[in-house]
């Protein structure tokens, strides 16, 4: 579809749905590669107040960036046994350093650039950064260490979708280095905190922390930490993991440190990250048929100041005053003037697809009032602002939609969980979205039999209903609950 | 060499101690991967205050960020016919999907998994980029478009050196669209100014704007602009380039749009672009014998403080107070208490080499009148400054340490500035380094003589000096001068 065309409602067809609004706000494109995609200025941007929040959370708790190499030689992926198996099916192999010229035309690998050792475009980089950490660790003063890094990643997906699975994302992967188990496992939860607290405040997601099954973990990790969010559909998307990676990378790469009672340990391990796909949560969670709505904080454009005139009489009148407008706003808001000479109407329409969250309309009548006249995209009745005292008013405006679109994400997650007694309830209840929270017992094989007659998956132990299960029975087996579990369909 | 080992004096081997200030530093580390580097944490700070100001300078100039793909097909680079020839032998060729077990062990590419097109991992992305804008493109209304790229990229390189010359590397590119010719041509020379004015402002290098020769031009472009800088041994650095590439690309990937007129024409564009070898420059200009210098403006800790004590009565008054100094800096100044308990001359050996610029010295005395005691990393005598006005006193006295490193830089490269008479001159006075500033008949024949003769290579025609060139003659041919040049061996 193109920019302009409309969007296919939500009831209608929801894949399709959102798509439209990606396309219809200009945040992505497919491109010529298979499954990779270009993110558009709009998006991006979008991406850079994520990163740039992320970043400060990710310091302020001690972690500092560093770069580690796009290519990771092959035969480091097969030494953690597991990890190699999540992951040599989805890679993307560099065998060849250069080209030449084709019979034919154009270019072809050269046959004599062949690489003695193939390389593997990084699907994730806890293998390259556990080689260095063996180089850079040898006592415990040289722990812990704790290092993010922001980058791009690669794992051949055969079906994608727009931010949600791509060949290439963007993302960031913390790998930390710890003298106890204790001290990892602190780690991995709190990112996990650091996660949940993003989610909620930044991105109005009220997600849910809690801990993976065993064959839903990371390939590699001892347990595996998620925040779960719910669509508007009532599917569930993982949107960021904390892994506690045990010894497990420390041993493949034998990387131990001196104690300070001078014997010699194995290095403890976590990793976490989140990706480009938060935005494709961010737009399923909150946008409606109009177009994409945006949390404020990550609103590209925050506000944005449409002018409305008849003749140049009042243009020049409009236009000084929206000047006013704009250099008031400036400093603490991101706010556009859209002085383009077209008709008002198709601007909200545009703005509106574009999910600005707070429109200021102003005509002559406004400007004589020197007041202007606030539309918000989350709807409800439009309100007269003053110019003076805009700046507050507007950035209170902004606060109410963000808490706005929490509370009505909030209130779908809610309405949609369930607490069905058996498993056949849950069955003929799954085609309508939602979570589901049971008693269970784990068993994997019992798992793997529901995934495969209901898509439906385990997608947490949620980690604030765990006491619940004490004393309960496992709603599809009948034996002692070992938790409580979320099953639902996933993206 | 370890992190702790002396550093080769310049004048015994620049190049060794050139890897030595890295390595003492903790800036980047070779990696397992042929050419590839791991940059650490205190290199990449460096970089992440290079981006962010001038991310900043870009978005003041109208420009907005976007991603597009790693992966390009390997028949786009055949589109322009000077590109290809220009990258095509240095490039990292994804060939397979999947790995399967290896008979023996390990894995290796699933030859069921061979791509039909092999990728190119980007070198540069004019040509997947070009791809985009033309389906983005139609008509005049859609142009210009400004956008710019954080990404990494690959070239595969046999020779390598930390940060100047690596198989990958993190830079930023700069791709424009225009209607006119003028505009693209003005967008070039815009980016050339910013690029300048950060060099010179940032990183206080007193950089040289210029404009390359033909056989020295980006693989594609009609106008390559450049700056470059002087590294303390006199060879040449380039720092950063802008291109004109008229309709190049336009034409190989057949964007078209309709003018205003009516008309169909191919789109004008430009791409500029600098990358993480600014960090090399950066060490290469201002960095001794003791190791790193940094500019303030770049430098991820501006003021150390280190504390001296005898006792733990002294101790307490000492923490006491230094906690009140920090409390005073943080607001403004990036500042570090070092409170670990070692020697301070261990201290302040490990900052200098880190290229700390502020060292604040506080003991008991300095407690007691209430004042510390700032040792700058350019030397000079040590100064008294009183809490009072810390802060303040602080910025001013970084600003001084920014403004002296660019002064000596300057001052290095006026010296080492030579005008030789003839091209003798110049060939014997090479080998101690220097730019040679010379009347230069424009001849590619004679510039690959000189460059085999001599392992010198023009650097720019500098903007500043064309005047000069006029009734001149060549100082290699004797005809009649069209250009003033800059000949000298460079990185």
């Amino acid at each position: 579809m193109s920019q302009d065309s409309p969007i296919t409602p939500r009831a209608t067809d929801y894949s399709q749905w959102y798509l439209d609004v990606i396309s219809a706000a200009g945040l992505a494109d497919y491109s010529p590669v298979k499954g990779a995609m270009v993110i558009r200025p709009h998006g991006y941007a979008m991406w850079e107040h994520m990163r740039d929040d992320l970043d400060r959370r990710f310091k302020d708790t001690g972690h500092v960036n560093a770069y580690f190499p796009l290519f990771i030689p092959v035969s480091f992926l097969s030494k953690e046994a597991e990890h190699v198996e999540g992951f040599a099916k989805e890679c993307a192999v560099v065998t060849h350093h250069r080209l030449r010229a084709a019979k034919g035309g154009g270019v072809e690998p050269d046959p004599e650039s062949k690489l003695e050792e193939p390389l593997v475009v990084r699907p994730t980089s806890e293998t390259i950064i556990w080689h260095m950490y063996g180089q850079w660790i040898q006592s415990y003063r040289d722990l812990p260490i704790l290092i993010n890094q922001w980058a791009n990643v690669v794992r051949w997906e055969m079906k994608t979708r727009l931010f949600l699975r791509t060949s290439e994302f963007l993302w960031q992967e913390g790998h930390t280095a710890h003298a106890t188990s204790a001290e990892a496992m602190d780690e991995a939860t709190k990112m996990l905190g650091v996660y949940t607290e993003f989610a909620r405040e930044i991105l109005a997601l009220p997600v849910i922390p809690g801990v993976k099954s065993a064959s839903e973990r990371f390939a590699g990790a001892l347990e595996t930490f998620c925040i779960e969010a719910m669509m508007q559909n009532g599917w569930a998307l993982q949107a960021g993991t904390s892994h506690f990676l045990g010894q497990n990378f420390a041993k493949a790469f034998d990387v131990t440190f001196q104690t300070q009672e001078g014997t010699r340990e194995h290095v403890w391990a976590t990793s976490w990250g989140v990706s480009t796909r938060l935005i494709g949560a961010v737009i399923m969670a909150h946008s409606d048929d109009t177009g994409l709505v945006l949390p404020p904080t990550i609103a590209p454009v925050q506000v944005v100041v449409t002018p409305i005139w008849k003749n140049d009489a009042e243009k020049a009148d409009v236009m000084a005053f929206c000047e006013q407008v704009v250099a008031a706003l400036k400093p603490t808001v991101r706010v556009k003037l859209d002085d383009r000479d077209m008709k008002p109407g198709a601007k909200y329409y545009e703005w509106e697809r574009k999910g600005v969250p707070l429109r200021l309309e102003i005509g002559p009548r406004d400007v004589k009032q020197a007041s202007v006249f606030a539309a918000a995209r989350t709807g409800g009745k439009k309100e007269g602002m003053p110019l003076e005292g805009l700046a507050q008013a507007v950035r209170a405006k902004l606060d109410t939609i963000q808490g706005e679109l929490y509370t009505r994400a909030l209130a779908n997650q809610q309405a949609r969980t369930f607490r069905p007694e058996t498993y056949a309830e849950m069955s003929a209840a799954l085609d309508g979205g939602g979570f589901f929270l049971v008693p269970w017992h784990d068993d994997a094989t019992a798992e793997q039999k529901i995934k495969d007659e209901t898509r439906a998956t385990i997608r947490c132990y949620p980690i604030d209903a765990q006491a619940e299960a004490q004393g309960r029975t496992c709603f599809y087996s009948g034996r002692p609950a070992t938790h409580m579990a979320i099953f639902a369909r996933a993206y």
